[in-house]
C-alpha cells in the first residue's frame, strides 16, 4: 500500500521543511545545543495569559452537564454570541452569532471557508510573501494558487491584483500583520482594494487569516479587514495572541456584508463536519466565551523583535522591520539566499538551514503551524 | 460569492438531515417536547469516566511548561507512546510511537488516512448499511465510493466484496461495532477477508473505524481487526467510550505489518498538518496519555438497548438486536420505509422523521457526528 501520487508530490515540495530540521539536527550535534539558536518554528515561549488558565481551571473543574459532548456543529449557542459580541465591538457591524463557526483554529477555518467556494480549477490569489501552507490548503480542496508578488516594502499593489483577477477567481487570501513580512497593510491599501473588487460584477472573496492580529507593536492597531472589504470572511486563531497554539481554537466569521451569508454559513457548517473537524474542542470554545480578548504580554514579543532587528543591523543585514507578529523577513546579502545560507552554514554563525522563498530574499522564521 | 457547486450538490444530499431536525421540531410544537423522543443523535448522555475527569483537572491545572503550544503534528512523544503500548496489549503487534498519529477524532483519522492514500478516481469500498459520513470522507479526497451490500444479518461476504475490487480499489471500510447494523464482525468472517486480500497483488488498505469498539455488549469482546488483516489503519475516538464527542480526540494508527507503513506515516502527519487538524487539541492527548482505557459503564447502555428492543419488539418490530454501539436498526414493516415513517407521524407515536438508508430498511438512530 504506496502513498497516493499527488500526497507523495506534496511531500516532495515541501521537503525543504525535513532537510531544514535535520540541518539543524546535524548542527546541533556538531557544534554543541548551545551554538545553535533554532528560529525556525513559530512556537510560542509564553504561557497562556492569566485569565484563560483560570478559565481553563474553572471550566475543567466545574463539570458542566453534557459539556464534553456534540454541540450545534458551529459551536455552543452562547459561545458563538460571545464571539459575535466581540466583532460587533471590534468590526463595527451588526455580526450575530449566526455569522460564527468555532474552528479547529486558523487553519481549520481557511480550510473550512476554501472548501465552501472552491470547485475544481477555481482560483484563489496569494500575495507574496505568504504563509507556506496556503498552497496546500487552496490544493485540499482542487484549487489553483495565483501568485501577485507585492511592492519592495511586501505591500499589496492593487494594479497587481485586478490584473490576476479572472472569471476563475474566488478568493483572495489577506494576512495582515502579514507572515512572514511582519508588514500590517494600512486601511487606505484596504479601501483602495475594495474600490477595485466593488467595480467587478463577481468579486471574489477576501479571506483574511488573522492569526497575528493581536500581535502588533509600538502602539499600532490593525486596520480591520471586515471592516473595509465587503466580502471578508475572517479566519482567526488563539494560538498566537493567548499562547495556545496545541489546542486548536478559532473561528470562522462571514461578514454581514456577504449577500448570500446565510447559504454560505450552511456549507461552512457542513465543510467544517465532514472534513472531519466535526465541531472545535468543547473545552476550549466554553474558555473562549469568557477569555476572548485576554492576550499574552506584547510588549515582551516587541522587546525581542527590537533585540533581535538591533543584532541583524549590527550585522549587516538588511531588515525589515517587522511591524507585527513574530518573525523576522532579511534580505539576503547575496542574490542566492540558499547560496548564502549555504556559506553561512559553513562560518558557523548561525543555526539550522533556511528555506528559500523567492530570490533575493531570506526567510528564518516560517511555517508556524508547521511542526 | 456564492457556494461552490460541488459543495452545494453535497448539501442538497445532506438535506434529509436538516428535513429530519425540521420535522422533529414541528412535532415537538405541535404535540408537545415531552411527547417526542429524539433519537436522532448520538450524542453520549453519560459524563465522561471518573479517571478521564479527574486526569483533565489535575492537567489543566498543573501547567506543564509549554503544554498548550505546539508539539511535533503526529501529537506529544510520551502519549504517542502510551498509546504505541495500549496497542501493543490490545492488538498483540509491535506497535511503535512511530505508527501512532494523534488526531482530532476518528472522523479526522479518517480523512487523514484517505488523503494519504486517494488520487482523484481511485475507489474506496463502503459495505452497507454504513456511517452517512463516509462518502463525503471519500470525496474530499478525490475519491469514488463503491457500495458492497452485506447479507441480511448486516455481514460482510468476502465474495462480493472481491466481485467489487477492482485496480482502483485502494480501501475498504471496516466498522465493527457498526453503525447503524450494531453488527460485531465475527473473526472468521475477518479471517475469511485476510485471505482474500492476501491473495490480491495490492490489497487494499482495510481502513478500520473503531470509536464503538468499547460498547459491545453481552459480554463480548471485538475482534481485533488490525491483528487478523495486515495491512490495516486504525482510525479511533474517544468520542464513545468515554463520552467526549465533542472535545475531538483520537487517534490514527498504521499497522506494523503494513510494507512501506514509515512512507505512510510521513504522509498522515502531511495530511493531518496540511487538512488544518494540524495537531489534536493538546490537552487531550495529555489525558489520554494516562486515561486511555477508561470507559463509560457499558451496562448502562446495554440496559437502554433492551429496553428499547423489548418496546419495538412488542410494538411489533423486527429488531436486528444490536451487539454493540448506541443505536436500533430496525426492519420496516411495509417497503417503503419513508412512507412508512410518514404514517409513523401521522399517527404520532414516533418522534421526527427518519432517513431512508436502503429499501425496506428503517434507521431511527444516525449521524453520530453531525449534529
Amino acid at each position: 500500500m504506496a502513498v497516493a501520487k499527488g500526497i507523495a508530490e506534496q511531500l516532495e515540495r515541501a521537503s525543504w521543511i525535513r532537510r531544514m530540521f535535520e540541518e539543524g539536527a546535524r548542527l546541533k550535534k556538531e557544534r554543541g545545543e548551545a551554538n545553535i539558536f533554532d528560529f525556525t518554528l513559530g512556537n510560542p515561549e509564553v504561557e497562556p495569559p492569566a485569565l484563560t488558565l483560570a478559565t481553563l481551571r474553572r471550566v475543567a473543574t466545574e463539570g458542566r452537564p453534557h459539556g464534553h459532548g456534540y454541540m450545534p456543529n458551529p459551536g455552543f449557542p452562547e459561545v458563538r454570541a460571545a464571539i459575535a459580541d466581540k466583532l460587533r465591538r471590534e468590526v463595527g457591524l451588526p455580526f450575530s452569532p449566526e455569522h460564527v463557526c468555532m474552528t479547529s483554529g486558523a487553519a481549520a477555518a481557511c480550510n473550512v471557508i476554501l472548501k465552501s467556494i472552491l470547485d475544481p480549477g477555481d482560483e484563489i490569489i496569494l500575495l507574496a510573501p505568504f504563509f507556506a501552507e496556503y498552497p496546500f490548503y487552496v490544493g485540499n480542496h482542487g484549487g489553483r494558487v495565483v501568485v501577485v508578488e507585492t511592492d519592495a516594502d511586501c505591500l499589496p499593489e492593487v494594479e497587481r491584483i485586478a490584473a490576476a483577477i479572472t472569471p476563475r477567481t474566488r478568493g483572495i487570501i489577506l494576512n495582515t500583520p502579514n507572515n512572514p513580512s511582519g508588514r500590517v497593510y494600512p486601511a487606505a491599501l484596504l479601501r483602495d482594494l475594495e474600490s477595485m473588487l466593488a467595480r467587478l460584477p463577481n468579486p471574489p472573496l477576501c479571506i483574511s487569516d488573522e492569526p497575528y492580529k493581536s500581535l502588533v507593536y509600538d502602539g499600532r492597531k490593525v486596520a480591520e479587514v471586515a471592516a473595509l472589504i465587503s466580502q471578508t470572511a475572517i479566519c482567526f486563531s488563539w494560538s498566537k495572541s493567548q499562547a495556545l497554539a496545541g489546542e486548536r481554537i478559532g473561528f470562522l466569521a462571514l461578514s454581514p456584508r456577504l449577500p448570500d451569508w446565510p447559504q454560505m454559513a450552511a456549507a461552512c457548517t457542513f465543510a467544517n463536519r465532514t472534513l472531519g473537524f466535526v465541531n472545535a474542542p468543547a473545552l476550549w470554545q466554553l474558555v473562549m466565551a469568557e477569555a476572548a480578548d485576554a492576550c499574552v504580554d506584547v510588549a515582551a514579543y516587541q522587546h525581542k523583535r527590537d533585540v533581535l532587528c538591533a543584532g541583524l543591523s549590527t550585522a549587516g543585514y538588511q531588515v525589515n522591520r517587522p511591524e507585527g507578529g513574530y518573525y523576522v523577513f532579511l534580505k539576503t546579502p547575496i542574490p542566492d539566499d540558499v547560496a548564502f545560507v549555504g556559506l553561512l552554514g559553513q562560518a558557523g554563525r548561525a543555526g539550522g538551514s533556511r528555506r528559500r522563498l523567492r530570490p533575493g530574499r531570506l526567510h528564518p522564521a516560517v511555517d508556524d503551524r508547521a511542526a
